[in-house]
Formats: C-alpha cells, structure tokens, sequence
C-alpha cells in the first residue's frame, strides 16, 4: 500500500481528466509489478504547480519557457 | 514542534473554515498528549485535493463516487 | 481517507512503538471526529528526524538544545 | 520534469536495489507515456517506513501484521 | 540535484512573481555554497497555503492575524 | 513562517553537522530577505536520501555514478 505523489509543472491548460486517471493506474501498476504487493489501497497524488512556482537550475520555469521561445 | 500534514480529497464544497480550525486544534492536541512536547511552535498545514487528482487503487476518486452512485 | 504525515525531531532515544501507536490512533480519530469520513483506510506516517538536521529559526535543533542546557 | 515520490512500508528485508531500479525506471516510464514530455530530469525518491511508523485505519501496519498471523 | 520545496502562508495577495524568482535563485545559491554540487538540475518548488489551512499552537494563522488585530 | 524542506542525496559520507548548519541558516536567511516576514519560527528540514532511492531520468544515482566513473 504506497503513496505515490507527482508534483509536475502546470503547462498547455492542465493535465486532462484523462490523463490523470491513465497516470494512477499505471503508477499503480508498475509499483504492483515490482512488489507483488496488494494496491488496492495504493494511493495516488497528483499535484501541480504553477510554472512560477517551479524552478529548474534557480530559474523559474516560466522564464525557462520564455528564454527557449 | 511538529509537522503535521494532512491529504485530504476535496468533496461537498470542501472543508468548511471551522472544521479546519477544529481538526488543527485536534491534530495538535493528540500530539500533545501523546509526546508531553511543547506544542506552542507546532505547525498543521491541510490540502484538499480534487478527487481527479486522487486515486485509490489505481483509479481517481471521482470515478470511484461514479461507479458507486 | 486521509494522508496524515508527521515530522518530529527525534529525541530521548526516539518515540516509542506505544507512543506512534497512540498517536497514529489519535490523529485518525481526529480527522473522524471533524469530517465524520470512512477512516479504515486513512493513512498516518510519523518521520523521525535527526535534530541536526532539523532546523527553527534558522538554528538547528542540535544546538538550540545546547544553548539552553 | 516530475518529482515521483514513493513512500511505502519496509518489509521482508526491503525494496532491493534491484526492485529500486525498476520502479525508478517504471514509474518514469509512465509519465512519460502519458504526457509525451522530456523525462530525462524526472526524479524519483523512494522512501521505505517502518511499519511501527506507518498506520493504515488508525492501527499500525506492525499491529496488523500481528493480527492476520 | 536537491529538490528544495518551501510551504508559506498566502498573505497580502501572494508572493509576486519576482519574489519567487529572487527565493528560487537565492535557495538554489545557498544549496551550492554550502556542498558546492551542480546545481543546474535543482528543484525548487515554492507552495503557498491558505491561512485558514495552515494552523500554529493548533490556531489557524487567520485566527491568530484576528487575534493579534 | 514558512517550512522549508531539502531532500539531497546522501554522498561522500554524508552532510556534515557544519554544512547542515550552514544550510539551514542560509535557506532561511534567503526567505527573509525576500519576504522580510519574521523567520523565528521558520523551520528548515534536511533529508538525505540513499543514492539507490533517488533517480533521475529513470536512473538512480548509483546507476549514473557508475556510468560515469
């Protein structure tokens, strides 16, 4: 029974609903590959955050992104 | 002084401000009485996360309140 | 179904098995008593960690211990 | 660039390296399959918590071991 | 490579956007002075929590603002 | 107030006592100045992390240590 959590930047409108539910099951998954472990109480976290909020290197990424464009 | 952190899905409009400041005092309080600290310094810090960002079981919360209605 | 984590200096040779029991007990019914949600699947961590790697006003525990002793 | 982190009970001797290995790989995997984004800063830490200081429904996962012995 | 994350009350509006690059920058420095490691894949991840969800001595930070009015 | 947490890996013995100390008044010193909010109550955590329990780009940091040596 793990708790996995993703923090991930907040980029092109948002994960979809979709992706979200396509993220837990297969994080759920490869954690019941390794483990042969019970996941039917694994839970899964997804948070994220904004690209002002997240820093790569000591450098925001919303800066990151307008120095690439 | 303690951290103590609290998940929690976000459901029926979220938690209300008095229940946040019950379940804070609470939290503290059942610190308190287990370890004898001073409490004085002790944080509690409580996110809701929205049921597409919780899974359980590899699938979101927000599918599992559908299967189950 | 909550997440409680706690992070706790670790002192006196640490909490105890009775004392983690006590308070994983406590915090869970804490978070019932506010929310009144299903608990049996409620989740508390407790992390010990070293007062030297532990910080308050920018001092570590290690040495506020020191200064006050 | 995610941050997966994993937080699951130390049991039987542990996670070996081995299993570490695959579950770092897996659990990047996954993320990449489902958001198409550079994976190659993708950072997973796994943590491995005793099961004295890990509850699951308010009783600890050393307790209930004991109880389905 | 650490990954840095800071937890602070929302006040006043929130930290501006030049505040959490100066804090990204001035983390990330401080982690390379003192272990003087590559720091150029350094996270840092800067959440600010409401002050009715971030409590202190078991009192809501927006209580405590109250109080001290 | 804020909580400031490093998860870094655990290299070359480990941060010393002298580099923990150091770190954790310069994170919160960096805080400070930027926000100029009271810092005595801000607590910095540090976590050091087993090079097999942290990976980058699906490869823990045992795994890239050795590719390069």
């Amino acid at each position: 029974m793990p708790i996995i959590s993703v923090k991930m930047t907040h980029e092109d409108g948002g994960a979809t609903k979709e992706q979200k539910e396509m993220l837990s099951k297969k994080l759920t998954q490869s954690f019941q590959e390794v483990f042969n472990r019970k996941t039917n109480n694994a839970v899964v976290i997804i948070e994220e955050v904004s690209t002002d909020n997240y820093a790569i290197g000591g450098e925001t990424v919303s800066n990151i992104r307008k120095i690439k464009a």
